[in-house]
């Protein structure tokens, strides 16, 4: 039979090091700057947020930055993920391609965000600190930041997407089960949700609301920060153990691949599985495809404004250039929860900038299409979130298959759709629309970026 | 740190047999019957339900069978299992005892279900077998065979009891996108089914119906067979391989469990965690304590009879000797689904007579609560099922907290609770009641129980 090939790695080769991109960047990228003042910000400004550890991970240009062993310690419950080879996928698309999968889902959370939520936690108990606040949007990070809250004695309060926490009740439960609190998202508890719910009580919320809510909490109360799952350049470096992995385990299975794919949101798990690959050609290394897929009704990367922006709403957070809808842009209300936010890592848009990756969107339909023939074929049934990196994937491997080309390819599996049920039922019942977000509103919202001094 | 400790075995040191307890038993169970004449049945007449080879594992005496080939490729999907030291839990309980467990819910499906769904279906296939009808409950065993039927290109219908069909549409819609197709039980498609609406056209269903319209449909389709997922020897053997590996995973940890621990609805994950251990002792080993933990709303083995009963409502099955509340008996509708049935395993019940396993229950609300402390000490949120499993465990190490003892508990974690949120929502918002059973209705199925002659 020989259907699918399962490559593990023994835990002594679990990375021991996070890979920091910055080191190998040939041009570095553009400074953060102050909401107030609009100049660079420096570490002392980001310490009411962050505890000082990760902001010297943030502006670090080390080219590996140790990964504490108490970390790692936790890491093996889950790591190394495993690769899988997906013959019967690669059977199913008639495809000369081969296709590898990193599988993410293994994690107690279900995808890759507690690669972060672990180590964040524990530098912030490491620094005394017993409470943090973040925001989450499905609930894949709040989540993953519940469940290493509970491990490191660190109470974690969590500003969940009204929309999310009224019609997803499955991931809020999982939260609450590891001792978070979830709070619906615009709040009466901050400054922020008051002044929106003033205008509209009903509000359905948005990512960049529930962070200036977080953000205000902690900017407000000295003994609590902050914790963000995407975005920053720390976060997507906790990532790269991923494609530090699955590099040793192509090895293993004597492959290297000519593609790699992944989908964005905020830009981590893409991050995670690319930045060691990309490193390696910047460091005189081979050159590979790499491919960001991103929502067509959420598409920073492909019809964003690469410009200075907010991270949040209420304009709390620094100014970061990268690719964005603005941050007043509001995405229709689709499934990938985890990718409906107005922005794009700043390193990831760098990198777009740099052409060094490539970027591409699909509707959501497409995607759980592909999906569900991911599923039949190889068992798992995939984050709505993941369906775009296995869409894209599929679109290459078709593509291999036209030009009748061997190709190797790559993708991150970043999650599992267990608490996802939902919009699998509507994507069968037909219900699922392909909605895209309204051009107007987009510029609007493009129209309002905020002006940055040269 | 050093918080927990994951062994995990080499692929190559997967167990490639299963284990047959048959072979080691000082005395054979009574055998099964035939509902017609109440005489041993033969091979032949098992023959309409299930193929041949799998007929044969159901009577066989052999020590050894062996896993072929191409169902332990499947299994290397997520075979070997891990094995977890639980040293968080142990510290929350302040007990000196050792505490590890087995963790099944790595499977695609979340349980410890697709290690005999997927040689099944492979059987089936393999004797040109193109459609499998089943039964489920709160849908671990239909998602189970519906995954297993995916791989192998079997269309599986499902029997859903009507009130899980309605009330989690998730487990049905993992179901349905791995390509099955799920019935609400009792059904208008057949004999058993329509008897049953005509009486109550509201009726909520049970697992005793849902098999009777599952076997009903194979024994009158001559290309259909039936597919089990627990209480039947073959069944049970299958579930071997987790308890073999378990073995190995201790002797690397250089430990030996004192007490194990599993949880029982038909047997089968309870089964395929202690019998390897138990079959040891039989052969003249070591002997441990081995508890089964059932539920209070449904104690088959604690409360019920050691007596001949049929498997379904519909008395089409066999009949076999086991634990009962009796066929008519309607358990009330807890969280647990999976444990909802009015029997025992046969080999499981024959096991207890014999004294060598111990069985205990406990209601739902003490379940979660333990299934909560150890989701925020492990960081895995068990299945309402495994709850009672977890809670045996803590149980136990408190014990050996109150008698000094450092003992070493192993038990069976089946399988996460990804899909049974609404429990936990449930439990947390103090809407749990620990229902029990009518005594008169248990008076009254028992006393119920078919007269087998002598």
């Amino acid at each position: 039979m020989n259907d699918r090939t399962k490559f593990l790695l023994d835990e002594s080769r679990m990375p021991k090091h996070w890979y920091n991109i910055m080191a190998d960047l040939p041009v570095p990228p553009a400074p953060v700057l102050h909401p107030g003042t609009m100049q660079p910000v420096g570490p002392d400004d980001l310490a009411p947020l962050f505890p000082m550890e990760l902001i010297l991970q943030e502006v670090s240009t080390e080219r590996e930055i140790e990964i504490p062993e108490p970390v790692r310690e936790v890491f093996r419950l889950w790591r190394p993920s495993p690769l899988f080879r997906a013959h019967r996928l690669e059977k199913a698309l008639g495809t000369p391609a081969k296709i590898y999968y990193k599988y993410e889902g293994v994690s107690p959370a279900g995808s890759h965000k507690p690669n972060t939520a672990v180590p964040q936690a524990w530098y912030n108990a490491q620094a005394g600190i017993r409470k943090l606040t973040t925001e989450t949007g499905a609930g894949q990070w709040g989540s993953s930041l519940a469940f290493a809250g509970a491990l490191f004695g660190i109470d974690v309060t969590v500003y969940q997407v009204r929309v999310s926490y009224d019609q997803k009740p499955y991931r809020r439960a999982l939260m609450e089960t590891y001792g978070a609190k979830c709070l619906p998202s615009p709040s009466d508890t901050t400054n922020s949700g008051r002044a929106i719910l003033a205008q509209n009580p009903n509000h359905p919320g948005s990512l960049g609301i529930a962070i200036s809510e977080a953000v205000e909490i902690a900017a407000t109360h000295d003994d609590t920060k902050y914790s963000l799952g995407s975005v920053l350049n720390h976060v997507l470096m906790h990532q790269t153990i991923i494609g530090q992995e699955a590099m040793l385990q192509l090895e293993m299975a004597g492959d290297d691949p000519d593609v790699i794919v992944g989908c964005t949101g905020g830009g981590s798990n893409f991050a995670g599985i690319c930045f060691p690959f990309i490193g390696q050609q910047l460091r005189g290394g081979r050159k590979r495809r790499i491919v960001a897929v991103e929502p067509a009704a959420c598409p920073s990367l492909t019809r964003g404004k690469f410009a200075y922006d907010f991270g949040d709403t209420a304009h709390l957070t620094p100014l970061t250039k990268m690719h964005t809808l603005g941050s007043t842009f509001t995405p229709p209300g689709f499934h990938a929860g985890g990718l409906r936010y107005h922005g794009m890592a700043p390193l990831v848009s760098h990198l777009k900038e740099l052409n060094l990756i490539e970027a591409t969107a699909y509707h959501q339909n497409a995607c759980f299409e592909a999906g569900v023939l991911f599923a039949r074929a190889e068992g798992i049934v995939p984050a709505p979130e993941a369906n775009h990196a296995v869409k894209g994937a599929i679109v290459e491997a078709l593509r291999c298959k036209a030009e009748g080309k061997a190709e190797t390819i790559l993708f991150n599996l970043c999650g599992h759709g267990h608490f996802d049920m939902t919009a699998y039922i509507n994507y069968a019942a037909g219900k699922l629309t392909d909605q895209t977000y309204d051009e107007k509103e987009l510029a609007m919202a493009l129209a309002g970026l905020p002006s940055v001094p040269a």
